[in-house]
């Protein structure tokens, strides 16, 4: 676990320089915008979607210094859900990461607008890396339908609709929110580098199946530090998703049984690690390793 | 004008085969989302941006058929741009085109999220046009820069500031606030159909010329009609503009002037397109004077 978080350290400082360089502090007529975005952006942060991009990145023999911009924009598309999600309307939680969240360190108008903003400006660093024009693309359309309507903006519709309407909670439900809110971005980190990389259609499929059992093992993880962490560690009480009536795997199978999904799906994540012949997966590997070892 | 008018009638028909194409009606655990989105795409509109990429198209000898769903997304950026200025926390519209704005007609949250998805969605329908890759990366690149801090989020956080903190009514602030919020898409739907096309430096800066007088036509000629025009043409009392104190040509210049104004900026743009040796600019002309024949 030490060993990816100072790797994660690495990747954060890389990420960070492009993202500085990619949000300049205009001091125009709109520096507001500007000054939310970094707000929001230099906030602090595992930086695990830049961090998946650089393992696979490396799998394939490549350095994330070469691709940092396509990494800052994996960074604010995150980061823009983050501020939209927080938004009164929607989550409405005042802080993120122990800090005021954007809207109440600035205003909703704003905090609406940073958030539009970083999801745009992803799109320019996309387009910015170098490399071939073929695979940009098709990493950029892969990145956008995750982050999209095939991925992350139906999942927190599901996930708000579940909660508003006391939708019955099911496994299918549960594994159709976290699959598209929190899974999808995360394979589409791994896979635009592959993309980026020339992986062909069978590593690209390979790593799409390691993405499905990493994502399961994250959110299982999550789920259980959450039921039982302590507050000072994770900055709510603990247990308060069982009060709140919140879906998790926790409160739909109880402890035990989310322990022995979340260990099959880091066996299963590692199998699927076995099976690459073409690259080092050792970084790749600890991801799965944290999700086991953090809970 | 009514060539303009039953032009724009044709490339909304083409627009909305290729939006009815990108935007499948799901039925699954998200459908509000999708339900959201197709409301607020098929709600009218004259389809102005669809129409400027067309009729660049057509400048050089192209048809919109061929490149319809980078027109479908460029109506869902101005799509999503729409729903999130009528937000409570942004401009607070209940109405849009005479009908219940996304989140009356929805909620919030669900408006928010339509807006995000519409804005992420329109990047694959950019990626999914048959053109050359490197074109097609130029292309993106510049509308996710006129979409995003370049231009059409900044104008609009402008906007809002100028509004919420009274700050002193000027031309620079005018300008800058229009040219971003609406000049820079409609410059960036001509411009994306020109580098599509593989318009070279000298005729995309021609272009871009001719854009920031067509914009400025458009903008006053929207202020002129919003000053004089009867309550039932617009759908909003006549003359509200002055008495909220905002910010327009007219309430800053007077009648007179704004229309000495609309007459210059048209006679530049007319001016501009006598230039272009690359084709037949007819049509990019009838926006000009669909501009100067509406007030």
């Amino acid at each position: 676990m030490n060993d990816l978080m100072s790797y994660l350290d690495t990747v954060s400082a890389e990420t960070e320089r492009a993202l500085d360089k990619a949000l300049p502090a205009e001091t125009g007529m709109a520096e507001r915008l500007f000054a939310a975005m970094r707000y929001s952006c230099f906030s602090g942060g595992k930086r695990l979607r830049p961090g998946l991009f650089a393992a696979t990145l490396e799998l394939f023999g490549r350095e994330l210094a070469d691709y940092s911009c396509f990494a800052a924009g994996l960074e604010m598309i995150h980061t823009y859900s983050l501020i939209h999600d927080d938004l009164p309307a929607m989550d409405d939680d005042d802080l993120r990461r122990g800090r005021p969240s954007c809207h109440k360190a600035y205003d909703e108008a704003t905090a609406i607008l940073a958030g539009d903003a970083l999801l745009t400006h992803a799109f320019c660093q996309f387009c910015r890396v170098d490399a071939a024009a073929e695979a940009k693309l098709a990493a950029i359309d892969t990145v956008a339908y995750a982050a999209g309507i095939g991925g992350m903006v139906s999942g927190q519709m599901a996930d708000m609709q579940g909660e508003e309407q006391n939708i019955p909670h099911t496994m299918e439900r549960l594994e159709y929110i976290h699959r598209n809110k929190t899974g999808m971005l995360f394979e589409a980190s791994v896979l635009s580098a592959a993309i980026l990389c020339g992986a062909t259609a069978e590593q690209q499929a390979l790593l799409r199946d390691f993405c499905l059992q990493l994502g399961m093992a994250f959110q299982i993880s999550d789920d259980i530090r959450d039921a039982v962490k302590e507050a000072a560690e994770l900055g709510k009480a603990p247990g308060s998703d069982e009060r709140n009536g919140k879906l998790t795997y926790v409160t739909l199978l109880g402890e035990a049984e989310a322990r022995l999904r979340l260990q099959q799906a880091g066996d299963a994540a590692f199998a699927l690690l076995e099976k690459v012949d073409f690259g080092n997966t050792a970084r790749l590997a600890q991801f799965v390793s944290f999700c086991l070892e953090r809970v």
